[in-house]
């Protein structure tokens, strides 16, 4: 049912500075990437087996605002997790008890399908699905 | 410098809950581990490209029991990355003005050695540098 983890996504206050500690440790970073309908600016590194994602916020209205709030210094935002079917996997956690914040599948930062389950039914973690 | 992702860290209010949520989803859990000497019982989520590594306290000194009463549902707790030389990684996160939470490496949950580097310098996540 499951994948691979596709990505752990970083909400960071100062996007630039985190890319540099990962650049200068080696680690192969992208450039900022904008993505104004998702209300982010992401950065991707790229540690050949899993990517962590960087993200700042786009705009007012960007959905990573309130995590930044809380938490200052920035910090895990959500993980990722690859499925080869994402409308079987939403009706597989429906009935596990499992809720999605949306009803239906959105299109995600890599074009791709995704939902995000909700945190409480997840262990205290945001579970982003996205369609492999 | 820096490897592979080696696994993500979640502390969990509920480890039985959700090792069920991932092994319900069909991905591989492994059994229960109590690790008294790092105050951690963990159980290995694993997704073939990396692993999740589920926490809870064990004993009354857990280094995860601060955590846990911040984030009652349970949360990601840190990051662990692999490096081929730990003691040259050390030191160049040194140079870069990155602190370690310990001097010296000791001896982590895989038997090998790890540090753990400030979080306030690693745009707030913790991050364990875990020899390869």
């Amino acid at each position: 049912m499951l994948g691979k983890l596709n990505h752990v996504a970083i909400a960071c206050s100062d996007l630039d500075k985190t890319a540099k500690f990962y650049r200068d440790l080696g680690v192969k970073v992208s450039e900022t990437v904008p993505l104004p309908e998702h209300g982010v600016y992401t950065v991707f590194v790229n540690f050949g087996n899993t990517k962590i994602e960087l993200l700042k916020p786009y705009g007012d209205k960007s959905p990573i605002e309130g995590f930044l709030k809380k938490n200052k210094d920035g910090g895990i935002h959500h993980v990722c997790i690859e499925v080869p079917k994402i409308e079987e996997a939403m009706k597989k956690v429906k009935e596990m008890g499992v809720r999605t914040l949306t009803e239906t599948t959105k299109i995600g930062a890599h074009g791709k399908p995704v939902v995000f389950l909700h945190p409480k039914d997840c262990g205290g973690v945001l579970v982003e699905l996205e369609q492999e």
